[in-house]
C-alpha cells in the first residue's frame, strides 16, 4: 500500500491533466443538442475503466443516456463493492459569470475549478486513479468492484431504476459506494450515514360551493383558507413539535455517540442564522439544529394558494384552498404509515364548517447506513488515512433517490464517500472541487478498497 | 294623489310597451362596438324627460359613456331629492341560455324578462313613470327633483366622480334616492338602510432569503407559510370574533327594533346553509347569520399564497408567503383606523423568527341612513303604501361604491329603494322584474317623493 500511495503522490499532474480531458466534454445531458457530447464522454470514461485494467467493460443503451458498467472480480470470499457515480453534468449557464471557461480546468488558490469537477466528473475520476493506482501497483484488488456510472443523474436518472433491475444479478453486490456528496467543510473530513425520506401529502379545503362575494358572505361561513391556516397552525406546538399523533412512535433514537459527533461540527447557530438572512431559527426543542435538518422528521409547508392572487384587490370570499405539505422523515419510519396518520389526523381535527380532502402525492423511506456497519467502519478508517485527520459523522436532511432506489431493487444499503465541499458551486457558475479533498479523494479510496474488504469479510 | 294611483293603474300596457322600447337598446357599457348603442340608449332617456316634462335635460358628455342630467325645482322651500340610475346594461352572453332574446322583453308568469329589467333599466323606468304620473295628475312634484343617469355603472364608474366633483352645485340635494338594489324577497317589501365598508390589506411574509430545499433546511427555519397560518389561525378566537385588540370599539351597535325587524325576515339558517353547500355556518357567536352579515364587522382571507403550487410535488421551503386580508367596516367604524390597527397587531403578533410586511390596498367607510331619518322613514310610509304591506329593514354586507362616493362628494345619505329580488338573474341570463314589484315600484316612487317632502321639509 506504501507504494501506491507513493505512486498517487507523484501522479498529481497527470491527474490534473487527465481530468481537465473529462472535464472538456460537454456532457449536459438535458440539453438534446448535446447528446453526441454525452455519448462521447461515456465512451471516455469506458476507454478509462479498459486503460486501467476493469473488465467486461460496457456502454449499456438506455431510453436516454448510456450506463457504462465495468468490473474487476477476482477476489473470490471477499465482499463486493458496487460503486456508483455519474458523468453527465448541469448546464453552465450563465456562461458569462465563470471566471474560467465552464469546460476548461483551471486550478486557481488550491482549487480545481470547471463545471463537472465536483458534481460528479471529478468523484468519477478520484475512484478511476484510485483503481488504477492500486491495479498498477498491488497487482490486483482487495475485493470484487463493479461500476455503473450513469449519464442522466442531473435529469432525475429516469432510465436507471431499470437498468439496475434488468441487472439485478449482475449488479449483486454487499455494499453501494457513491462519491457524489460533500463533506461537512473545507478541512473537515465526514463520512455521511443517514438520509431522510420524504412523505408528500396534499389537502384540499372546500368551504361554499362556489366562490362568494366576501362582503355579501362574509361573516356567516367559515372560510376556507382561515379554515386551512387554523389546520397548518395546529400541527406544530409551542415547541415546535409535530402534533399527529404517533408522528414520532417509529423515530430511531440519535445515540450518544452520533450527538456527540454531530457537536463536535464547526457550525454555529448564529451563522447560520445569518447566512439564511433570519433573526431567530426555528424548530423542535430538545435538539440542536443539525440534528433537527438531519435526524429529526419535519413538518413543512411547501405550497399554499386560494382566493385571489394577483394584483391589487378583488373582495371573494373563495370556494376552495389548497396546501402541499410533507413530512421529512428519518430511519424507522415508514412513509406510508406516515401519510395516513397525516391523513387521519387532518380528518380528525377539520371543522364540521368544511370539508378536507387529503391525497397522498408520493413518499420514500430515510436511509440510514449505520455507524458501526462495515461499509461506515472502512469509510471511517480510510478517511483518517486519506486526510490524516479523524473523521466526523454527519446525515444529510433531503433525499437521494438514487439510495431509496438501490435499497429498494438490490436491497443494498449504500456509503456516501463524498469528497466535495457546501460552498463548491454545483449545479452554479465557477464549480469547484479542492484539490486537498481531490488527491485526498484518491488515496480514501484506494484505503477504502482495503478496510471494507477487510472489515466487511 | 288618488287620480295619479288611478292613472297608473290603467297605464300598465302602455308601460310594459314602453319599458319594451328602452330594454330594446343593447346599451352594453363594456363592448365599444356598442358604444353607439349606449349613446342611443342616453338619448333615449333624455327624450323620455323631456316628454314627461323635467327640465334642463342634458346629455353630458365624459370620458366614457354620458351621463344623462334633468331636474324639476319649481318646489321652493321643500327639499330636494338626487335621483341617481342607470342606463347601461351588462353583456347578454351566454345568448343561448336565455329562454327569450335578451333584447326583447317577455312576460311570462308575472315576471318581465330581459337584460336590464331588473339591473338598473326597468327601475330608472320605474321612476320616469311615477314622475311621469304626478306631473300629469297632479300638475306639479311636491319637491323638487334632480337625476343623473349614468352609462357606466357596469364597469364601475370610472367617471362618474369626476362628473360629480365638477357639478357639485348643480347636484346639491337633501339625500340621493337610488333604485338599484333588491327588496329580501318577493312579497316582502324591504327597505335597505346600511353598507358595509372595507379595509383592504395585503401580508407579505418573509422567512429566509431565499427559497430553500425542504429536506436540507426543513426542521431549522420558521417555514414563512407556516408563520402567516399561524398568524392568520390567530386572528379570530373559538368564538368567531376577530382577536385584533380595538377592532369592535367604534361599532354602532344595533338596537332592539333593528334587531326585531331583521328577526321578521324569512331566513333559515338551515336553508341558508344547504344553499351555500355547506354543513355549518361560521361566525361571531351571540349574533344572527343576517346580523353577522350586514352589521357585524368581519375579517376575510381573500387570497393566500406561497411556495410551489404546480401539479405534483417540488420539496421548497419557501422564502415568502402572501394573503390578501379584508375586513367588512360597519358604520362609525374608519377604515384607515382599522387598517392601522391592523398593521399594528399582525406586526405585534409576528414571531421574531419571521419579518412581516402589511400593505393597506385600499378601503372605505360603511354608509347607514338611519332608520329614523326622513329618507328612511318616508322610505318605509311609501312601500306600505305601495305594496299593501308593512316594510321590514335591511342591510347589504357588500359595499356600493357609488353610495360612498356620494357621501364624499356631496355629504349626501342614500335611501336605497329597490325594487329587485334576489333571484333576478342580475348579470346573468333571464334577468327579471316581477311584474308586481314593477307596477308596485312605480306607485311607491309616487308615494315617495310626497312622503318625503312632507317628512323632511
Amino acid at each position: 500500500m506504501q507504494q501506491t500511495l507513493q505512486y498517487i503522490e507523484s501522479n498529481k499532474e497527470r491527474y490534473l491533466k487527465e481530468v481537465a480531458e473529462f472535464l472538456r466534454i460537454p456532457s449536459v445531458s438535458s440539453q438534446p443538442n448535446r447528446k453526441g457530447e454525452v455519448l462521447r464522454c461515456s465512451q471516455w470514461v469506458a476507454n478509462q475503466f479498459k486503460a486501467i485494467g476493469m473488465e467486461n467493460v460496457s456502454i449499456a443503451p438506455t431510453a436516454g443516456h448510456p450506463v457504462v458498467y465495468a468490473d474487476w472480480l477476482h477476489a473470490p470470499g471477499k465482499p463486493t463493492i458496487l460503486l456508483y457515480g455519474h458523468y453527465d453534468v448541469q448546464p453552465e449557464d450563465p456562461v458569462n459569470e465563470w471566471k474560467s471557461p465552464p469546460f476548461e480546468a483551471s486550478v486557481r488558490e488550491g482549487k480545481l475549478f470547471a463545471r463537472g469537477s465536483a458534481d460528479d466528473k471529478g468523484q468519477v475520476f478520484i475512484h478511476l486513479k484510485a483503481i488504477e493506482a492500486v491495479l498498477k501497483n498491488e497487482g490486483k484488488l482487495p475485493l470484487n468492484l463493479k461500476v455503473i456510472i450513469e449519464g442522466e443523474e442531473e435529469v432525475g436518472s429516469p432510465n436507471l431504476d431499470a437498468f439496475v433491475s434488468a441487472n439485478k444479478k449482475k449488479l449483486a453486490a454487499d455494499v453501494v459506494l457513491i462519491s457524489d456528496t460533500s463533506m461537512f467543510a473545507h478541512g473537515v473530513p465526514t463520512i455521511c450515514y443517514g438520509l431522510r425520506g420524504l412523505a408528500y401529502c396534499e389537502i384540499e379545503v372546500t368551504g361554499p360551493n362556489t366562490d362568494l362575494h366576501s362582503g355579501v358572505f362574509g361573516g356567516s361561513v367559515h372560510n376556507p383558507i382561515q379554515a386551512l391556516s387554523e389546520i397548518i397552525a395546529s400541527l406544530h406546538d409551542k415547541n415546535g413539535r409535530v402534533t399527529i399523533p404517533g408522528f414520532y412512535d417509529d423515530v430511531l433514537k440519535l445515540s450518544k455517540a452520533e450527538r456527540n459527533s454531530f457537536a463536535k461540527l464547526p457550525f454555529k447557530d448564529s451563522q447560520y442564522a445569518k447566512f439564511l438572512g433570519v433573526k431567530e431559527l426555528y424548530g423542535e426543542k430538545g435538539f440542536t439544529t443539525l440534528e433537527r435538518r438531519w435526524a429529526r422528521p419535519t413538518l413543512e409547508c411547501n405550497g399554499i394558494w386560494g382566493g385571489y392572487t394577483g394584483e391589487g384587490a378583488k373582495t371573494v370570499l373563495p370556494g376552495k384552498a389548497y396546501a402541499k405539505i410533507s413530512m421529512r422523515l428519518v430511519p424507522n419510519q415508514s412513509a406510508e404509515k406516515i401519510a395516513t396518520l397525516f391523513g387521519k389526523h387532518i380528518k380528525k381535527i377539520a371543522p364540521k364548517t368544511v370539508q378536507v380532502k387529503v391525497t397522498y402525492l408520493h413518499g420514500g423511506e430515510a436511509a440510514i447506513t449505520p455507524i458501526d456497519s462495515p461499509g461506515v467502519r472502512a469509510a471511517v478508517i480510510a478517511l483518517e488515512k486519506g486526510f490524516g485527520k479523524k473523521p466526523l459523522y454527519q446525515r444529510e436532511g433531503g433525499s437521494i433517490p438514487i439510495v431509496t432506489n438501490f435499497k429498494k431493487i438490490l436491497g443494498l444499503d449504500t456509503v456516501l464517500l463524498g469528497f466535495g465541499l457546501p460552498d463548491e458551486n454545483a449545479h452554479a457558475p465557477n464549480e469547484f472541487i479542492s484539490l486537498d479533498n481531490f488527491f485526498g479523494g484518491i488515496k480514501t479510496s484506494a484505503h477504502y478498497y482495503y478496510e471494507y474488504s477487510t472489515i466487511a469479510k
